[in-house]
C-alpha cells in the first residue's frame, strides 16, 4: 500500500542533492534567471520531452545525452532565452555551457543536462552565462531548492515546489521536485519545465519508463491553452542515497515509489494549470467509465481544454451542455445514453439528458472556486462517467478569462 | 480547366429547387426559425455529419435515411431547439417532424431529411413546429433563399449564402448553398449547418464521395475554437434539373463538379469563420512543402486553432514565434531547418530562424485586417513551408479577442 507525507526541502529534500539559483544578467528584469541542480553521487537520469518538430537546442542535446547514457551529475537551467529556432549556433551554445559548467564542477561534459527557457529565437546570452558559472557553483546548497524554484520561472505567478517520503523497508526514501509553467507558450516566453530528485536506488530503464507513465498521468494531463511548446522538459535523477535494496523490477518496491512519483509529478502538473495565464480556479476533470484509462485520460483532456467549458466556468455558468458535449467529440466511442455529469456533488446530467438542478447553487460553487485562487476552495470539481467500464481518467485545466486574451494579445514585440 | 463565376440566388439558383423561411415560434425572440428547402423532382441526397458520440436526433435520423436510400425531396430546418441530448422523446419529434412535413407535401417521411440547432437539451416545441408546416410549404418559392439564410442562423451576425454556375457541354451547371454558425457550439446553442443543391445528374456514391472530399477541404479545415458541436450537419441534393450528361464516374465532369462543390463550401466555410465569435477578422493559413496535402492540412489546421497564434493577430504582434511552435506541435514530422514563416507579403522566418523584419509594417498589416471586418480587407495571410514536398493545405479561423470570452463566460444560464 502506497503512503507517503508531504515535507519540506524541494529538489534538495532527498539525501545528496545540493542546489543553487542566481541572477546572472540573462533577464531584463535582473530576476534570478541561471539554476543548476546537482548530485554529490553519480545518478541516473530519465527525461521525457516536448514531441514538437520545432524544438531548443537544449532538448536535442539532452535527448543525445540520455540515449549514449544515462549517468547524470547536474542539470543547468537557464531562464530568459530558449535557445529556440537558433540553428546551428544554438547548439555550439549549448555545449559550450555544459562544457563551462563540467570544467567548474570536475565532471565531464556527458554528465551535465541542460534546459532553457524564455524567448524564442534569441541566442543564449553565452558570455554573461559563462561568467555566471563559478558563483553558481559556489553558490550550491543542501537548501538551494527555493532559489532553482525562483530561478526557472518567467511569467509564473507563483513558484511550484513539493517533496515527498515514504519508507521503504523502514528507511526513508524522498522524491522532490520543482517546476515552471503558466501558458504552455506565453508571449515569445517558452515553456514547461520540471525537474525531480529521488534518493532511491533504481534501475536506469525502470527509472526512465516510471517516469514515462507519471508524466502521462500527470503533465500530460494538463492543458492551459493546447499549445506545446519548444523546450517543455521533464527530468528525473534518481542517486541511490536512501541506502535501500536496488529496485530493479516491477515489484511492490516500483509499484511504491511510482506512486509517489506521480503524486509528485501530479502536485506539480496541478499547480502550473492552476497558475495558468489569466486563471481564476484549478478544473479538475475525472471521468470513470471507460473502456480502460488511455479513453478516460483522453476524454478527461478533452473537457479540461475545451474553451468553450474554460469559459463557463470563469462565467459561473454550470453549463453541462458544454461538459457533455466536449466529452462527445473527444474521439471516444461511448453511448451517450450512458452520459452523466457532476458538478463538485451536485448532478446535472444523467442518462444523457439534463436534469433538473439548483442553478444558483451550482453557479454559487463555480463563483466560490474563482474567488478562491492558490487557495484549498479554488477547485471546480466536474465528474464525469460515460459507460460501465473499469477504465478512469483525470486531467487538470484552469478557466478562460479576459485576462488570457489580454496577456496574450497586448504582449506586442 | 474548372471555371466558374458566381450568381445569385442561393441554393434556388439551381433549377426546380423552391425554398421558405418562416417564424413559427420555436426562438423566444420571435424571429425565423423554421426553413424547407424543397427539390421539385426527385433529388440524390449526400450528407456528412458531426462525429461527436453526443448528438442530436436529426443527425441519427439523417444518417439512417441516407443509408437506407439516397432519394431525397426536402430538407427541415429549425433552430431554437437543438433537440440533442433529449433521449428517446427526441427521436420521436424528429420522426414525427418528417412525417407531418411528409404529409403537407405528398410525399414519403423517407424522402425528409431534417436538421436542428439551439439549445442542446431541450425538446422541440412540436406543436407549434408541426402548427406551422402547412404555412411553411405554402410560402415556398423560387426565390426563397435568403429566407432559408435567416431562419436557420442563432447567434449569428450575418447570413451566409453562395451560389456558382459553372458550363458541362455547354449547358449551365449551378450549385448553391447556406450555412449558419460562428461558435462551434455557441452558449447552448448549437452548430454548424450547411445545405447545398445543385441541378447537375450525378451518381449517389459519387456525390457522397464528392460531397465528403469537399468537406475535408472546407468545413473540416474551419476552427473557432475546436469545439465540434452535437448537430454538425453538410447536406447536399442533386437534382439532375441542368439536364446535362449524367455524371457516374471520376472523370473531366466529375473533376468540374467537384471543383465548384469545393469552392461553394470553402466560400460558406470561410464566411463562418469570418463570423466566429468576437472575431474582428479571418486568418487564412496555407501550408506547403508537405508530404502529402494530409499532412499540409493538418499543419495549416493547427496554425489556425491556435488560442496564441489567434490572440496574437488580435493584438495585431506579429508573433513568428507562435506559428513556428504551433507548426512544430501539428504532429506532422518535418526539419525545423526547412520552417519558413511569411505574413502577407512580409518574410518573417526562414531556414528555421527569424529575420530581422519591419515590425511597425507586420503589425499594421494586422490591425488593417481587424480593423476591416466583413470587408474584403479583413483577411490575415499566414504563409507556411514546412519541406520540399508538393503536399500543401489550407485552413481558415479566426482572432480569439475579448468579446469571445465574453460571450461565452456572460451567457449564464
Amino acid at each position: 500500500m502506497a503512503e507517503w507525507r508531504v515535507i519540506p526541502g524541494g529538489v534538495t529534500a532527498p539525501r545528496g542533492f545540493q542546489a543553487a539559483g542566481i541572477a546572472s544578467g540573462l533577464k531584463p528584469s535582473g530576476a534570478p534567471d541561471l539554476a543548476l541542480i546537482y548530485s554529490e553521487y553519480d545518478a541516473i537520469g530519465a527525461g521525457v520531452f516536448t514531441n514538437s518538430y520545432v524544438r531548443a537546442a537544449c532538448v536535442d542535446y539532452c535527448r543525445q545525452r540520455l540515449e549514449a547514457r544515462s549517468n547524470t551529475r547536474a542539470i543547468l537551467v537557464n531562464a530568459g532565452q530558449a535557445n529556440a529556432c537558433t540553428g546551428n549556433q544554438g547548439w555550439v551554445d549549448a555545449v559550450d555551457s555544459a562544457e563551462t559548467l563540467a570544467t567548474a564542477l570536475g565532471l565531464s561534459p556527458e554528465e551535465i543536462l541542460l534546459a532553457s527557457t524564455g524567448v524564442i529565437g534569441q541566442r543564449l546570452k553565452i558570455d554573461q552565462l559563462k561568467a555566471a558559472i563559478p558563483r553558481l557553483v559556489s553558490n550550491l546548497s543542501n537548501e538551494g531548492s527555493d532559489a532553482v524554484a525562483s530561478a526557472i520561472i518567467t511569467t509564473d505567478l507563483v513558484t511550484k515546489t513539493v517533496a515527498m517520503e515514504t519508507l521503504l523497508h523502514d528507511r526513508p526514501v524522498r522524491i522532490g521536485g520543482v517546476a515552471k509553467g503558466s501558458g504552455m507558450i506565453h508571449p515569445n516566453m517558452a515553456t514547461m519545465l520540471a525537474f525531480v530528485t529521488c534518493d532511491a536506488t533504481v534501475s536506469p530503464t525502470l527509472w526512465q519508463d516510471m517516469l514515462r507513465r507519471a508524466a502521462n498521468r500527470s503533465f500530460n494531463q494538463i492543458t492551459v491553452d493546447g499549445d506545446t511548446s519548444t523546450n517543455d522538459s521533464l527530468i528525473a535523477l534518481a542517486n541511490g542515497q536512501s541506502r535501500t535494496p536496488a529496485i530493479t523490477d516491477d515489484g511492490e518496491d516500483a509499484q511504491q515509489l511510482e506512486s509517489m512519483l506521480t503524486a509528485v509529478c501530479q502536485h506539480l502538473a496541478k499547480a502550473i494549470a492552476r497558475d495558468g495565464e489569466g486563471a481564476t480556479c484549478l478544473i479538475d476533470v475525472t471521468v470513470s467509465g471507460a473502456i480502460n484509462d488511455a479513453a478516460g485520460n483522453q476524454v478527461a483532456r478533452t473537457i479540461a481544454g475545451s474553451s468553450l467549458v474554460k469559459s463557463a466556468v470563469f462565467g459561473h455558468d454550470p453549463n453541462w451542455g458544454r461538459i457533455a458535449a466536449a466529452a462527445g467529440r473527444a474521439g471516444v466511442n461511448f453511448d451517450q445514453n450512458d452520459l452523466r455529469v457532476q458538478l463538485g456533488d451536485m448532478l446535472l446530467m444523467e442518462h444523457g439528458q439534463p436534469l433538473s438542478f439548483d442553478r444558483a447553487a451550482a453557479s454559487a460553487y463555480l463563483r466560490t472556486a474563482c474567488q478562491g485562487q492558490y487557495l484549498q476552495t479554488d477547485t471546480v470539481a466536474i465528474k464525469v462517467t460515460i459507460g460501465n467500464g473499469t477504465g478512469m481518467g483525470q486531467a487538470w485545466g484552469c478557466d478562460l478569462s479576459y485576462d488570457y486574451v489580454k496577456i496574450n494579445a497586448e504582449y506586442t514585440t
